[in-house]
């Protein structure tokens, strides 16, 4: 634990590869007039945006970090791209061969963005999904140039599987959430957020595995600690609570089933103590605080967020909420992810498939 | 039309009121550190997007004018608020008072942004609407503070109802897409482009009465010859070709239906002449292929457009588009709307009414 904080304790981002203004090889949609020809934008670049009517609301200054317009739709290619660029650094500092794959088992964001991560470095990648993953999730990560690798749709054999993956490549595993490189990478967030939004005074983060959240909270709590770090996370699957409540990491052993699918995962090893000490509090929301949030920001704010992504709004929305103290007024909530299941809406249903 | 013409020849814009960085009021969603408390941002802060997988669809650089992230969820605040703040500044000028009130006929997005114009003055503002518009936008209008006054659901019944309504109150009627000043609001868009993306080559704008095409083109003419612009139709509802072709204003007599149904008036004698004279071409497209490219925004971009905005993309994606020169290489596309009828969503159904 010590070991992680220090390692965390002073965030450069010269240290997070591929996510500096002054890298043509960054991420994202692009903010015209920044970018360069074939290149996609630094995230930093990326907007935060308020609005009105949720401020009215909440009672309080809204900020909204938009990563659902990231790559691939969410945050993930941050941690990704930290992670195979910090391996290939890592391998060329210590006059070492490139790896020779990256392996990863997630059918969800964290697939599609160690796909695209692996692309964009020439690094072939192997991602392990469940054969009843949507076809839909499948595309996107053979889209980027992975391999697929079936396997049952157990933990187990998710696991298993990709160990078997890692010794026949030769490939290293970048696990979606306690790997250290890419919790470092989702730290990225807050030094833009930082930057973006000085007068900040509270930052509300989703929570699965942990790794955005504690990424965020060790880079606030080193650089500005008077900025609140709040995580939130469905009442179906609330073992961060939970472990916050007994003061030790206590997973889901069967977690329910949530709306908001990409946080249904437990934290763990590497994320807890970071959560347990840099956290300030962890909030929990139902199922139809989380619907009710993500139909506002469709509606108010024209922004096409996953479910997931609604829980952060959510939670800012609770009565729980009203117990913080009103002068934190500027609250960010970051909008993680935009994949969403265009297949369920009616009037497009017809076009499943015809669109690419 | 030598009038109109002149007019617009030099576009400057310190005649657009409240639409220039400078000032407190302006409008949209914020831009995180350039906002005021209390205040909505300047709209020329609201990003350019572009996104890789479209640039490789449509074989050029794609730069997306986000226009659905305005207050009032489309481009039409910028006409209205141009429109009550000529009026009121011309009535100071001259010693007169103000203008009692606003008058207008629509359901649509000019109705709500007359509104939210109307009271960001302080002027009452009377939306005739018909009986048969949906609760939602009924609901929008009236949240903006503005006097509903139902008509029968005819273009006769809309136009004498006004009349009324206009000679009952005293007010000023402002047209949603002939009235001048209007038209030149909705140019502001342009000077914008041309500063956020100076690359440009061409802009493509969905055409219905022709208010923000003719106030585009009259911008573009006069300060960059060079850029083409091109009006995007619904092929159902193609009174603007049939009029380039014609050489003659040729309304839609009786309209047919469109998924786009913002854009489902006809040019009219204001803007028809600005058409005729300095837009560079008219493109047609089906309804198919506006779903298609709404859908790809949706899923690409996650921005939650209304299909009205799919009409410029679907334009660029179409084969009649190949024909356009390859050095017309940086398309710049209004993404105009975002009022889309969330009710129409599946999951999200059961929420109807409750969110708010």
């Amino acid at each position: 634990m010590t070991n992680i904080k220090v390692k965390y304790r002073s965030p450069d981002p010269r240290r997070y590869r591929g996510l500096g203004p002054e890298d043509p090889e960054g991420l994202g949609l692009t903010i015209a007039g920044q970018s360069r020809s074939g290149c996609l934008h630094p995230p930093r670049s990326l907007p935060v945006l308020a609005c009105a009517g949720l401020d009215r609301m909440a009672g309080r200054r809204l900020l909204f970090k938009c990563e659902l317009l990231q790559k691939t739709g969410s945050f993930k290619i941050r941690g990704a791209l930290n992670a195979v660029r910090s391996l290939v650094e890592e391998r060329q500092r210590t006059g070492r061969e490139l790896p020779r794959a990256v392996v990863t088992h997630s059918s969800g964001n964290h697939g599609q963005a160690l796909a695209c991560a692996a692309q964009a470095e020439g690094i072939p990648a192997y991602i392990v999904v469940p054969r009843s993953a949507p076809q839909c999730k499948q595309d996107a990560i053979r889209a980027y140039g992975a391999t697929l690798v079936p396997c049952d749709p157990s933990d187990k054999s998710r696991a298993e599987t990709a160990s078997r993956v890692v010794q026949e490549t030769g490939g290293v595993l970048v696990h979606p959430n306690q790997e250290l490189a890419v919790i470092a990478g989702q730290g990225t967030i807050a030094l833009e957020v930082l930057e973006q939004a000085p007068q900040v005074n509270a930052v509300v983060v989703p929570v699965g595995g942990g790794g955005m959240v504690a990424g965020i909270a060790v880079t606030i709590k080193a650089l500005r600690p008077d900025v609140k770090v709040f995580a939130a996370e469905p009442s179906n699957v609330d073992d961060c609570y939970q472990s916050k409540v007994r003061g030790e990491l206590t997973p889901n052993l069967h977690p329910r089933d949530t709306i908001a699918d990409a946080v249904k995962t437990s934290i763990g090893p590497n994320t807890w103590p970071i959560i347990r000490d840099l956290v300030d509090d962890v909030l929990t929301v139902s199922e139809e605080e989380i619907k009710r949030a993500t139909w506002l920001v469709w509606e108010r704010m024209k922004l096409l967020i996953e479910p997931t992504a609604g829980v952060g709004l959510a939670a800012v929305l609770s009565e729980q909420f009203q117990a913080v103290p009103r002068d934190v007024q500027n609250v960010c909530i970051v909008l993680c992810g935009g994949n969403v299941d265009l297949r369920s809406l009616t009037w497009l249903t017809d076009l499943s498939g015809k669109a690419e």
